[in-house]
């Protein structure tokens, strides 16, 4: 079973390439940057200025092939693959959590950009906080290895 | 610019067909069900278990289509498609984050399961918590429209 999907837009950012990259968006709250959705698919766009916050869902579009263990920015060991969000993946899918700062047409600008330029933009889904509704969160090897690392090198780019 | 993507696992849950599945995991919070990932990823599992949370990517795999107007499942009026979570997007990616119960080989038992049967996973991130690091969240015409509604119907269904 083959899943094909389209790009519905592309990232403008400050970041050329991987090495220095933001890790998360919580690293890069002050970074801002745009989306351009293409003009097929402005008239989806209405309503969204009501959101303060949106999720981006992109292709990782820099990094071919994956290994099933990994080690995370965060870490030094080797940690499985789906407990951590290194770009290399079966399906190189992205996710951040931006700030929305305005809707200008296609235009989206938005803060806490943590993807490289040029990223392909697959979907955008408003964030309705139910990622809060969670009780206490346990949040694995992430605990003990959040440190100062806060920008990417280059360990997952090319193939 | 075409992308490809092929399944990871597949969803078993106790929801057969989209009218009466929940809509969003926090309405199904009791719900259980199990991801099957294919064994090839296996190895990729490790230290999944240390998080409570996980996030699930997958493929709206019965929807077919798209409009960029819809009258979401909690209101009466059209918005803009990316400004709600309906299933029929131009790239048809749903995201669920549940609770993760346990790991058994290549099985997690998850609960708060809004997914149909069979449906096909794409990705599993940990859920981190950098969602919960937002501001005050605004959550535009959510906020009047989250009534008792907590099932859907089959109005996106088919194509």
């Amino acid at each position: 079973m083959k899943i094909e999907y389209k790009p519905i837009g592309i990232v403008h950012s400050p970041f050329k390439e991987a090495e220095g990259t933001p890790i998360q968006p919580t690293r890069a709250k002050r970074v801002q940057g745009t989306v351009e959705v293409y003009t097929d698919y402005e008239e989806g766009l209405a309503d969204l200025d009501g959101f303060s916050h949106i999720i981006l869902l992109f292709h990782f579009h820099k990094s071919k092939g994956f290994k099933l263990k990994v080690i995370p920015f965060l870490d030094t060991v080797h940690r499985g693959l789906f407990s951590t969000r290194a770009p290399k993946r079966p399906n190189s899918i992205g996710l951040s959590v931006v700030k929305l700062l305005k809707v200008e047409g296609n235009i989206l600008t938005i803060e806490g950009v943590d993807m490289l330029d040029g990223t392909p933009i697959l979907d955008i889904k408003p964030h309705v906080g139910e990622f809060e509704d969670n009780e206490t969160l346990r949040i694995g090897w992430v605990e003990s290895a959040r440190q100062n690392r806060t920008v990417s090198d280059n360990r997952f780019e090319g193939s």
